[in-house]
């Protein structure tokens, strides 16, 4: 394949973690005979102090004009507790999803053995855990009708049938590569934009009669993933508890500084580390570059390139067991790596397979 | 004091474990020489099955002419999975609130040392946790206006400042009668009602210059709560965010079944067990009746009188090392009580006492 990736960086740690993706983009690429070209465009904080735009018209098209985005991370600590502030970091993300119409959200929860004593759940809890939680993005509350004076406030939270069914195409088509379980999940017992996600659910579920299909709400799913958070194979939501069940999610593996994400919808999808900008970590080579070197991996899986993914994967479980790792994720003891040094490993690594 | 209390059974388990604390309330009443008179109405499937509504017109009387509300559980699985269902007995709960002006929800968090290794979460992260959940209980998507139809649907979050005053109000009470730390959880990087919520919460924090308050988005919430549950002492929050926090937080406990919670507001408190109505439980005297009679304490507690809170609390302490302990967390090999049981035992420690 002739790949052309638009690379953002963004914010606080991302260049650096950015760099160990694109080494690691490269190096497949040589190995299978991909050609591979790298535009590189600002967002974030970054954009913002530079041109005034968290996601300028240029990084679009950039993006649009890309085969896929790898993305780091933005957000700037000067933004922060600033209800006020007329630009922020976030709105990047926010103009990046709705531009691209990246309507899929797609996070795998995924344990990593060594790092299960890193969980905050007991071992035997987390161990068999894996699901991908699948969040709707460019809907609901965040794009819906808004307004706020002084004395009052509201948001919308508002769903058109075609936006539900889209996004419950992907939910029930991954359950179908997976364990054919799928849970989807609302408040239907409430909310109204729930009660149709639910319905349009029930008339999609008799097209994948391989898929088991329940519903479960929302208080019970945030409940259910801490008590038996293997009882998941695949959940999709609405985007709002999207955003609070993939957070939690990410925790309860105890590898939140491991897992990437993929983004996709309408047009160029983006793959991007689910952690943030960890500005307090910038410049330090100290930040973990594996989830953003896994969203390679995503990267590649979704152009169906499933042995690129898969040497990035086994790279990955080969420096973890060869305790080549960054220091929050190093033993007691043990020698600690830097961002470039572990993308470095896992380049020759990938050299030598 | 004299009170005059309504008794609210519902559905399930509701009925057996009400009887407990009932006997539990008459008990503390007769020890410390308060009157109390009891005014028996129905409620969720029940009232459903015999008038066709699940919060009739003369429950809501029984309610506004009490002082207290004794809930227990509402809900049987004959309504589940059916969206469409005309009259269901959550709205039953919903009109209660409404009617009744159930603005601020109260749900204690707290660890029962003996039942630590219930908890999904490791026993060091639990074992100082100790937080109240206050959630916003009338306003936002629950209330504000629908509408569904086959092609959209949508809710909408809409809050007005009085409405987010009078929580912020007990939330900063409560943090003065604590340890004077205030987490205010809201999404006020994406939401206008969020805003305003952070808005109004810096406008009120220079009243309350000993409580330190923070702001914290709720996706952050959901992971902080199960990685360091400890850090939080008060949590306020809107309505649906409030469904799944106080959810997910009544888990990392490992004491779920153990678990009151107060709704208090305009007119007459509610004090209820957070657990549901067990279905498959009715009648078999195995359910828990520690979280009923634990809301009797909240009930105490909220009139001010302490003592009779505080008799109730160390007597569920004692049945638990005295292992008078229902099934579900009874120790291998300890003798199974029954609901009755349990609650006998407590009466007859109050007596004693
Ligand atoms: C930064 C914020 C707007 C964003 C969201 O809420 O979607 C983030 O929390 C996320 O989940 O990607
Ligand atoms: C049954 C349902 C309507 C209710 C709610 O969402 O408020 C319940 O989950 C609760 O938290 O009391």
């Amino acid at each position: 394949m002739d790949f052309k990736i638009a690379v953002l960086a963004g914010d606080g740690i991302g260049p650096e973690i950015s760099v160990q993706g694109v080494e690691v983009m490269s190096a497949v690429c040589e190995k299978f005979g991909h050609k591979v070209n790298y535009d590189y465009a600002i967002c974030g904080a970054d954009a913002i102090d530079k041109v005034g735009d968290p996601f300028p018209e240029a990084t679009y098209q950039v993006c649009k004009d890309a085969d896929a985005v790898l993305f780091s991370a933005v957000g700037d600590p000067k933004f922060d507790n600033d209800p006020t502030a007329k630009v922020r970091p976030e709105q990047g993300l926010l103009a990046m999803r709705k531009k691209l119409g990246l309507f899929a959200n797609i996070r795998p929860v995924q344990t990593f053995k060594c790092l299960i004593h890193k969980s905050p759940l007991r071992a035997e809890l987390v161990e068999n855990a894996d699901f991908i939680c699948i969040r709707e993005l460019t809907g609901g509350m965040y794009f819906g009708e808004k307004h706020q004076d002084n004395d009052k406030a509201y948001d919308t939270n508002y769903y058109t049938r075609p936006e539900i069914e889209r996004i419950l195409k992907v939910a029930f088509e991954y359950a179908m590569k997976r364990r054919k379980h799928l849970t989807v999940v609302d408040k239907a017992n409430v909310l109204a934009s729930s009660r149709l996600w639910r319905q349009i659910a029930q008339e999609m579920a008799p097209n994948y009669p391989e898929v088991t299909t329940d519903y479960m709400f929302v208080d019970n799913a945030a409940m259910k993933m801490i008590q038996e958070p293997a009882f998941f194979d695949v959940m999709v939501t609405e985007n709002t508890f999207g955003d609070i069940l993939t957070d939690e999610g990410s925790v309860i593996s105890g590898s939140m500084g491991l897992l990437p994400s993929a983004s996709t919808g309408e047009s160029t999808p983006v793959f991007e580390p689910i952690h943030g900008s960890w500005p307090q970590a910038k410049g330090l080579n100290i930040a973990n570059p594996l989830a953003q070197i896994l969203s390679v991996a995503m990267l590649f899986e979704y152009f169906d390139l499933k042995e690129e993914g898969a040497l990035i994967r086994k790279a990955v479980d080969a420096s973890l067991d060869e305790n080549v790792r960054t220091p929050e994720i190093q033993v007691a003891g043990g020698t600690k790596y830097g961002t470039k040094e572990v993308g470095q490993w896992i380049v020759d690594y990938i050299k030598k397979a």
